[in-house]
């Protein structure tokens, strides 16, 4: 599984993570050119998907992302307004996991040939996301650029999409959240992810392709929920938790480290808040949505595999106190989300998963 | 000229803007969430291409852009060390042209497959054109698609690549610069485009094409430019002018607008300064660049298209009093570029350009 030439997503994750240090080390010679200066970077966020810059007395952090190959799945079912959602996700939810409150959004829409309705579509999504995430979204950028772009052959319109998101420290915190205060016994908190977010789709659209041949999103969907068709299932949006993040900081609850489960499954994403050599014993994450229990099943994904790609029905991991967990969790079933305590922090390193499948052990 | 259907360059201009605008709209409506909030989007910026957001005292600018097609002139010549510049002008040109001093920019790199040595070359042109401008890179993203991206077929590794810069106000501005103080009779000042920036490559790359065939890159150039090739001569980067402009708001000189000549040409660019139903006479612009005056000649391309199309020599274009003119060609000629007084507003609309082919009128 650690063959870069043979893992069953179909991409080397050892390479992408070799080029994205080497790509930041290029950046990182670059901070001095703000340094006293408005725009001056955070020297001390490494490993974090948000970068800290201060403007005077401000604090912002700024984060990229986009939402890959997902859009695939709204190109085979003609259908895009939902996609806005992932795309703020993307980057909203990697601005809280680290303290900042997101405000602003710009977003770049790379097209192959320009569809006025389907970009009305994203627009309208986006819109309905950000009026979810109390974001506004001031800048962005059309780009028709031909053969570069290509996709589902029969779309209307191929396209990528990305965005930048900039947020505000929350008024709660003197530093961003990076685990450096969190301590061995420290409660985990989990919110639910009631889709794919948007990670995890090589393997899901191979596994699909396999089983049901180039047309898998018209296959049926069998599950427990109302899709009609496995496209429907694979295309559910992603939740956005930025606004439930920041409600538990408004109350003045106290976090130590926030992980927002994106790709590379829910261990390798929250070992990047275990700082100090900590580690922690995952025993009550939740149980993956049935869309993508079932995929596991029908796909001979074993459990190694899949809690290494997808979230497993897990979006965020939130480190707080013993005595606050009780009051995290309520205040974030209040927000309106699936909230539960999942685990603690260990004194020794590793992350342990004790899920349906047995034991899985992490170094 | 037109007709959406035949323009020269291939796409529909028409179609692009009426796409822009609906989702500017779109975004638009999502300001209230910010209202009287870190991040208030300020509603006046409607016709500049960058947006101001602010937190508690400070004032920011926001602008995104990719650097489209010229990309695949990179790929044919497998040379990818100065498309910095070219992404760092686009973002940086557009927050300086309103006042806004760029600090700090993200990009988003988005390749079929990863090739490490493509990315860290392009890394190394960012971080020489962040050096150039002052900028610091914090925030970075890799995004590896498949498919979805697309390009020269023998280069190594396809890409786009796109930014989104943030830029603080001059503290010398009272407001983004946005050319509403702008005067009948002020100066304009050009700033000299020794490149096509990364705008018209639709355009270039249908006429070279025509000339040389699919290989066009290879075809000698014949120009008086030490180009080996018609690659090379298209390959030239982008100059960035944010500096010398800051240097010069710097020196207390006044500004009252500034238009950053983009896709669309020198006279749709500059009208975009133009408010109050002023218009202008610009009689000494630059003549274009010995590689664009030489593919017009061979391409037999007219004026009136090339000037639509192509930023033909002037890549700035800043509104200053008459009494400071010579003051701020100065200035900008110390900071090392080549500057000179093109022309004046005039009381009446529209936007003439006197130049070697002629007189081209625009309403």
């Amino acid at each position: 599984m650690n063959n870069p030439q043979h893992n069953p997503a179909g991409y080397s994750i050892e390479e992408g993570n070799a080029a994205s240090r080497n790509a930041y080390n290029w950046s990182k010679k670059t901070f001095a050119n703000r340094s006293g200066k408005p725009g001056e970077p955070a020297q001390d966020l490494d490993g974090s998907f948000s970068n800290e810059i201060r403007f005077g007395a401000e604090r912002l952090g700024i984060s990229s992302d986009g939402i890959g190959t997902k859009i695939e799945v709204a190109e085979r079912l003609n259908k895009y307004d939902s996609l806005g959602y992932d795309l703020i996700a993307m980057t909203a939810d990697d601005l809280i996991a680290a303290g900042f409150v997101p405000t602003n959004l710009s977003n770049i829409i790379d097209v192959n040939h320009l569809d006025y309705d389907v970009v009305d579509q994203l627009m309208r999504g986006l819109h309905d996301a950000a009026n979810f995430a109390q974001i506004a979204i001031t800048g962005g950028e059309i780009a028709e650029l031909g053969n570069r772009i290509g996709g589902w052959p029969g779309a209307k319109m191929n396209f990528n999409w990305c965005s930048t998101a900039i947020g505000v420290l929350h008024p709660s915190l003197a530093q961003p959240l990076s685990g450096k205060t969190a301590r061995a016994g420290h409660t985990v908190v989990a919110l639910r992810s009631p889709s794919f977010r948007s990670n995890g789709y090589s393997l899901a659209r191979k596994t699909l392709t396999r089983l049901f041949g180039e047309n898998w999103h018209d296959a049926p969907y069998d599950g427990p929920d109302q899709f009609a068709n496995w496209g429907e299932a694979m295309l559910e949006p992603s939740l956005i938790y930025a606004p439930g993040v920041a409600a538990l900081l408004d109350a003045g609850l106290p976090l130590h480290g926030v992980a927002h489960i994106t790709g590379g499954g829910v261990a390798d994403n929250f070992k990047r808040v275990l700082k100090n050599g900590l580690g922690a014993v995952l025993d009550n994450i939740f149980e993956p949505f049935p869309a993508m229990q079932r995929l596991c099943e029908i796909g001979g994904i074993d459990a190694e595999t899949a809690y290494l790609y997808w979230n497993m029905g897990t979006g965020m991991l939130l480190v707080t106190e013993v005595d606050s967990a009780d009051a995290v969790v309520a205040s974030l079933r209040a927000s309106g989300y699936s909230a539960q305590v999942a685990g603690h922090l260990t004194a020794e390193p590793g992350v342990t998963l004790r899920v349906a499948a047995g034991e899985l052990q992490y170094k």
